[in-house]
């Protein structure tokens, strides 16, 4: 928690915070958090500043805030992503914000396992959740946009001429594919298959809506890692 | 498992392997391995081949291999990083092995919390445990060299020259930080410190051993994230 992200709902007035849950316990048992403290602080979707601590009663802390910074800027990059595991979701979540991504949608593709759709982690609540434990490790207040997509024809068609529209549109594909370009000036759009990779079927389509199959290393990595390890290299 | 480790003590002959625990759990209940199927299997620091399932009983998979092909070339990479959580080390060793890494040392810094030097983790048993998980996962036989360092100092004195002989020296600092090099064509060392940074000391030390402070990002990344990510970058 480099950045303790403040919700709407945490205002009192307009400088100062109840925290609790979550975040006051993070506070006081990890960073030791006592009255007269000043910690960084950013109100969701909006800007930065410093919070002093004013008092700590009844499992709340309460701080007075004062918001002047601007959040750093989003990432020029749209991720696509075939469900993985809910475990491995919430951790891309979390680094997706962490990293700026600026917008995610979670596809349905062939090979992703099916249970993985009844997993509470989709919920708006929970992915919100996890996005924002990103927002604090990185120091950005402005959430992705996130979206569930259920249905891939449709969306291919009809959504993701919008979506890539003015980036580089790139799908994560060893096979005839050319090299991941590197420290891009442009914005992109990356899509990354589920475990097993995208069926033949889902890289024609997605090659015919105008994405370039690329390749970044022989070794095959977990997806949390891939998708790292690719920012790394595209900016 | 995109390839199946063998240790020598698998081996019932020079063609013949017995599988158990949790690779046996694997093949059966992830990837529904039959008899006649054919796997991936390469021998811990030896060769890649294909293995033919010839018998299941007793919890057991047997299976005939025949082994000639070379294993991925390693990365000129070196990885120096303070030990972090136990949870962390994990992935970071899992990810470390697929991704080729040749050398990590795990080290003691200021800011290494103590607690951290008793986890299970760090026993050697489980240490190869987790790298070989990465190698099945990157499909690669040979184990990264691996050291644990309880002792900053003379390690940094007494070691560090010939760990970094013939290697460009980083340190992942974002402070007097130049930026971090891309798509490198030689050999590197990259130090990365704890959660909160290695100390002024600790810079100084490593700086006037030849190591360059260098940022990459103005995000801060949990240290898994980062590693990946200035991989991506440099290589």
């Amino acid at each position: 928690m480099n950045l303790i992200i403040l919700k709407e709902e945490d205002f009192i007035d307009e400088s100062n915070v109840k925290l609790s849950g979550r975040q006051y316990r993070h506070m006081i048992e990890v960073q030791d958090v006592n009255i007269g403290d000043t910690m960084r602080v950013g109100k969701l979707g909006g800007l930065i500043g410093d919070g002093v601590v004013t008092s700590i009663e009844n499992e709340s802390i309460f701080m007075k805030v004062e918001l002047s910074d601007l959040p750093p800027e989003k990432l020029p990059l749209k991720l696509i992503l075939a469900m993985p595991r809910p475990k491995v979701l919430k951790r891309i979540l979390q680094d997706s914000a962490t990293l700026g991504v600026s917008e995610i949608y979670i596809i349905k593709t062939w090979r992703v396992e099916k249970s993985y759709w009844s997993s509470p982690v989709l919920e708006e609540e929970n992915l919100i959740e996890e996005l924002i434990l990103g927002l604090e490790q990185g120091k950005d207040t402005k959430l992705p946009k996130i979206e569930i997509v259920k249905l891939f024809k449709p969306f291919v068609e009809d959504r993701l001429p919008g979506i890539i529209s003015g980036t580089k549109a790139l799908v994560a594909h060893p096979h005839n594919a050319s090299e991941c370009p590197r420290n891009v000036d442009t914005a992109v759009t990356l899509a990354i298959g589920p475990e097993g990779g995208f069926i033949e079927y889902e890289i024609e389509k997605l090659e015919s809506m105008g994405f370039e199959s690329v390749s970044f290393s022989r070794r095959i990595m977990r997806v949390e890692t891939a998708i790292a390890y690719i920012m790394g290299r595209l900016f």
